[in-house]
């Protein structure tokens, strides 16, 4: 790969273990997209000094991008933009216009500005200011061929600077971006060994297709990377079409969205409203429903029942169900379900029942055992899950095993199948 | 501080942004609490070159420690043994007994060392090889003050590693680790500069004492930092005393567990259940409270009401009372409390509506209002929050304000006041 990228944060809080560096696999992730590879990733310590030999440093190896990240407040710590000025040999200009859009900021949440917010408005010379998405205004400038870029270290602003302005810089540079094609496929309910076993035999080793996997909670992503030309293109749909053949229903889409946006379709494209009864997850499919805007043209609401009570009294889980096959079964997994769909009136019903552990768990009815409850149109059905992990792992993935029986069947439904 | 350490991190992945550093926290954080700053965290390609010439640079600021982590696998790609032994000068040598434990490794697990692993078994010369925790034998050696140490880059072979071997190593050193003493003070509801604000004249200024903050969603965390003598624990006992005061019933304990445990453990205190009834949270309030493990014992569950109509019928809150203040008010937030805390028959009850966005927001009622309804002894009482940020940042910081509503009213209702 020729085109690289070095990336430098600043802050103590990232030295001292306070905060875990988020922004470094962000920017490592879309930098790739751009066909852009980081070389070095750097944490320095908020002293003046070191941030400067760090930046020259990282000059000195003539990358096409430097993108300094953390700094940009108005504290005393914050020495992103004196340090970039000093490496550069150049002086801080005051721009007026940012102290207005400061001043705009604080006065639109009914505060003042500060006097020390005023340092924020200085940037080095020759340096474009970036549009300010939370406080702390960014800025860009090239030098001998390096766009230097400075962005705030929080998550989001950071991400909507880079979005917004820095990325669609670099992709309409001349061989950027359309050079390097991706596609990431998104796939469900299968592990990396297992998913690694069912690709062994496809046709991209020794071509230009270059396949890699990411293991998230969410999803497993098969990322595969090629030229963006019109062959390369061709070879990337061979692959894409193997990859996505070979795994089925497993297979969430392509650089798609994540399974909550997809139920949500789904039962927007089928007319369908979703209620929820939960318990080992105790309130987390709701969560996750509801995590996704709009989500209340679809989602009800559930009911959470923790206690065997709650199971017979609100969702009317029959006691003698209970007391043969036990809470986490089934059975109950289906009851509950059934007892949502009708006491909310929905058209589908998503359920949870199973051991999170630490404890609770036994020879038969072990930490991980989960059965996940659905009603679609009237007809119910469970599922068996056997999870590993630590308690929050269960309950999380328990969660999304719970939205994907609901994609499966939707996904059936639709297709008439 | 006057100790310091360096940590370089080789992967690609750590900088295709795979993988997300947390190697770099964990270890930014062990060391602080030995009284040792990182001044240095850089991820580097894996390029033989590269790393060589990064860890000759970090050798050439002398630090105490400089940790490598990662590149100690079998494959062609795991560079760390061969970098470290040419930027220090000195030969590979072979280790007999540490192939033969790979090889033991291999076989308890059912399967045949490969021949790569052989080279596993090499190490610079004059290292100390540091017991195997996962299959990638660690190593540390002395050179020029420096203590020089590679681990592996899985975090929990890194954490046994450190914790098992280097750890005690460096906290055996005169003047170390037990010289050093930290108090973590746990705040909710009050933000970072309202808390500089409170705390600036406390006599820390110009004492041995070094205060610190961390943001997180769950908590403000104060943290004070100081020599673990009996002069410096009596200040560090005072400074302590004087946060805790002025910041009242902000603070939630000192290096005690967060919100959903400390309320957890009220609720068994006062012998009282608890149920939730939410709109705006989704289920995250739920989700809070069964995070802790045998949260069965007061959490009863819960009636998550999106739509106005399981408000109604579910929860019994009024149409009229909906019709006129509308679903987010002090009303219907205490309507909704009081309606679960009689459906589930609990003690206990909480209750959230709000606008939690990107859309729905109105000049009267915009994105970020959220209403808190509590029920304890029978007595509601609701707290109107105004919240900044994302969509996922309202509805978490939702959650945990009504998690905190209900900590401040046990507390009261436990102190009898």
């Amino acid at each position: 790969m020729d085109r690289n990228a070095e990336l430098i944060f600043t802050g103590d809080e990232l030295l001292r273990g306070d905060i875990v560096n988020t922004n470094q696999a962000y920017l490592g992730q879309r930098l790739l997209d751009l066909g852009i590879f980081a070389t070095h990733a750097i944490s320095v310590a908020d002293d003046l000094a070191d941030i400067v030999g760090t930046i020259r440093d990282a000059l000195a190896r003539r990358p096409e991008v430097l993108v300094l990240s953390g700094g940009l407040g108005p504290t005393e710590d914050d020495l992103t933009r004196e340090a970039t000025a000093e490496a550069l040999g150049v002086p801080l200009e005051h721009h007026e216009e940012l102290l207005e859009q400061i001043r705009d900021r604080f006065a639109a949440r009914g505060y003042e500005m500060g006097e020390s917010n005023g340092k924020q408005a200085q940037l080095p010379q020759g340096a474009t200011a970036i549009p300010i998405a939370g406080t702390a205004p960014g800025f860009f400038l090239e030098r001998q061929g390096t766009l230097v870029v400075a962005l705030p270290g929080v998550p989001w602003e950071l991400k909507e600077m880079w979005e917004g302005t820095i990325e669609p810089r670099l992709a309409a540079q001349p061989g950027s971006g359309a050079g390097h094609a991706v596609r990431r496929i998104g796939v469900f309910g299968i592990g990396e060994s297992m998913a690694a076993e069912k690709l062994a035999d496809l046709p991209w080793r020794g071509s230009d297709v270059e396949i890699g996997t990411r293991a998230s909670l969410e999803e497993l992503t098969i990322i595969l990377r090629g030229p963006a030309t019109p062959e390369g293109s061709r070879r990337l749909d061979e692959i894409q079409a193997r990859v996505c053949s070979a795994l089925g229903d497993r297979v969430l889409g392509v650089n798609g969205p994540g399974l909550p946006q997809i139920v949500g379709r789904l039962l927007l494209d089928a007319g369908s409203t979703v209620a929820v009864a939960e318990s080992c997850t105790g309130g987390l499919v709701g969560k996750r429903f509801t995590d996704v805007p709009g989500s209340s043209e679809y989602f009800l609401g559930g009911v959470t029942a923790y206690s065997n009570e709650v199971k017979t009294a609100l969702l009317g889980v029959p006691a003698e169900l209970l007391a043969r096959h036990g809470a986490v079964s089934a059975e109950v997994a289906g009851a509950m379900a059934e007892g949502v769909q009708r006491l909310l009136s929905s058209d589908c019903a998503l359920s949870t029942t199973g051991v999170a552990g630490p404890g609770g768990g036994t020879e038969e009815k072990p930490v991980g055992l989960v059965f996940i409850g659905s009603v679609v149109r009237g007809v119910t059905e469970v599922e068996r899950l056997r999870l590993f992990g630590r308690r929050d792992q269960i309950r999380e993935r328990a969660a999304l095993a719970a939205l994907d029986l609901l994609r499966r069947r939707l996904q059936r439904e639709l297709a008439g199948i």
